[in-house]
């Protein structure tokens, strides 16, 4: 089999801090294309949330085979201060547990994408359609990746029968955990006009803190629900509030606020948005809600079971089937067809000295490998 | 009777924005020194609530004889955009009611403090002690202007049985009201630290906002008193929230918020920072107080009697007693002797194109001389 590993390598050494372009791409590439892969690249969007790199590559099955997907992103977020190596300059160091391969990008996600490589090299093309559906800003406002990706796809009446997301969903031990869903995201900002005056003369003024004071307290009194069979109960968190008047005697014009609301899928950024405005209006204020992804769910059954079957089978770990976290891809490529993510542990994504269990590349790779296989078999179900 | 209008010219040219040194306190020492005042000037403070000049002028009469004190300021607030004429050129303009003399500080306070001066030139020495309090910091945070002085007087074991303060009270028309009272004035910063964390993960984070939010709508909640005989009701308003977190999806470490409170003699600024401190506490907050002033009352007897029937005889009005707005350097003053304010109508006071009425100068100085003559009368009592 292909060496995951060193296929990571390559891909760490191409910087790409989001939203990524050019090099990173070249070089996934210059992998998929010897394996029989049709590579279409595009730029989407302009400065300051692009220009984003996507790339879709297909490598087509026979007439009637089904389509299996592996999707994912080379873009990284920033490096930050203090590593011990270069964060582009992969290298590899010894560990107690084994050998770290360490690098920016190395467990989100360029080693997962490095695992997707090396394990369609090891699938038959006879066996069917597989295709990569990669972007270079799932970190950044994510506005001209994947959802550019999908339309592209739906252009071309190309759709998959299911879909893998190779986000690091690991925690402790690779294999431990696959996210079966995702909470939606919903940010609201709230606003309370009133009329500025002096303390000495209230009566000539109209304070808006109270009332924004009211408001908030009967929005963080609410349970949204107790949460379902698949996910955790829906949270509010006010993650802002501002008036910015420096002056000690003054009553201010306006106060603001903003909650940030992560919801499970008994309910919708609408229905939540509709909720919270009734509460702001009831207390003279106004409610701006931005929708930043629909809950979605794969509810457990024969592509979560395909999954595990595959990590039971070369770590010997079933693994449990969450929904925590935050958001990912997958709450745009479930209107595509059943998506589940799987990846590496993500105990240092986003830190510095990111680093990756070689043995843990090699394993994940013909874990996809063994996915790939069962979901491309014509009696797989989904 | 010397021309009030042509002293207030004189102070109105000498510009002197907050905190005021030198030029203007020229003005007023050629105007003292003549009158047989002996003047003390002396500058206090650093940048940048300093240096803040103080003069205290003082003409002795009689061993025995009572002693008199006219108190005020020559700072003004800064003229800010849009005058007719200059706001240190000043300009006098006939209008419907009579002559209007117009100048940054014509009613906050060269006025008064020209309306005093030429009311001492009509108070014969032999009447007894006559002194002038006059900072160049009232209008700023007045931290080394009349506590400066109050100390230099303490220091020389000077003592006035009756203080009477320029600031211009009057509402409608000259005369209509005399402060006999000043509520206190407490600003506290309050602040709650949390844990910051990630939204999807509110578990691992404490979030500090609903903690604030409770603890305001206690705050809010709170009836301070229903007033008194001779006060309006204690106030609290929230004036400033700021928590400052750019980050939709992060829970902030920290909340903070300040209210003000104008309170009445009922409570005191520790009593009322000692109750807010307990409430803050109990939300596992913490508070902040700033005390700028306590209350005061020179309950309405013999001064304020006093002050009236000299009001009532010059423009036939009997004012009334009043603890309303904001704050004034009474409140210090309190603490040397009985001291009640009365002055020019406020309807212009730190607006652009202040101005006052020719005649309401020369009728104030009318007021203030009758004034020094009952408060120095052996028989009058305070």
């Amino acid at each position: 089999m292909t060496d995951a590993s060193l296929l990571a390598e390559h891909l760490i050494a191409a910087p790409s801090v989001t939203p990524a372009t050019g090099p990173v791409f070249d070089v996934l590439e210059n992998m998929l294309a010897p394996l029989g892969f049709a590579v279409h690249r595009f730029l989407e969007g302009e400065a300051p949330d692009g220009p984003v790199e996507n790339l879709f590559a297909i490598r087509q099955g026979p007439p009637g085979s089904r389509h299996f997907a592996f999707a994912g992103h080379l873009d990284v977020v920033p490096p930050g201060e203090g590593w011990t190596s270069g964060p582009f300059a992969p290298e590899r160091r010894p560990a107690p547990g084994g050998e770290l391969l360490y690098g920016r990008g190395a467990v989100d996600m360029k080693g997962a994408i490095a695992a997707m490589v090396a394990a369609v090299a090891a699938v038959p093309p006879e066996t069917g359609t597989i295709s990569f559906i990669v972007t270079g800003d799932e970190e950044g406002p994510a506005i001209h990746g994947t959802r550019a990706l999908i339309a592209f796809m739906r252009d071309q009446a190309i759709r998959p029968d299911l879909c893998l997301v190779g986000e690091p969903t690991s925690v402790n031990r690779l294999g431990d955990t696959m996210k079966i869903g995702r909470r939606g995201s919903v940010n609201i900002w709230l606003a309370v006009e009133g009329t500025q005056g002096h303390v000495a003369y209230p009566q000539n003024a109209d304070n808006p803190i109270p009332r924004l004071v009211a408001m908030l307290a009967e929005i963080d009194a609410l349970t949204l629900d107790e949460g379902t069979d698949w996910f955790q109960p829906s949270n509010i968190e006010i993650t802002d509030l501002e008036v910015g008047n420096p002056a000690h005697n003054v009553i201010p014009a306006k106060a603001t606020a903003r909650i940030s609301i992560r919801f499970n899928d008994l309910h919708s950024g609408a229905s939540l948005s509709d909720r919270i405005a009734a509460i702001a209006q009831r207390h003279g204020g106004t409610a701006r809600p931005v929708v930043s992804g629909e809950p979605f769910l794969t509810p457990p059954g024969a592509f979560s079971r395909l999954i595990s079957d595959a990590v039971e089978a070369e770590t010997g770990i079933v693994p449990e089937a969450s929904t925590g976290g935050g958001t990912s891809d997958a709450r745009f490529l479930k209107d595509l067809c059943p998506v589940i993510e799987f990846g590496l542990c993500n105990a240092t994504m986003h830190k510095r000295d990111e680093a990756v269990a070689v043995d843990d590349l090699a394993t994940l790779s013909r874990i996809y490998a063994r996915i790939a296989l069962a979901a491309l078999h014509p009696q797989a179900a989904g």
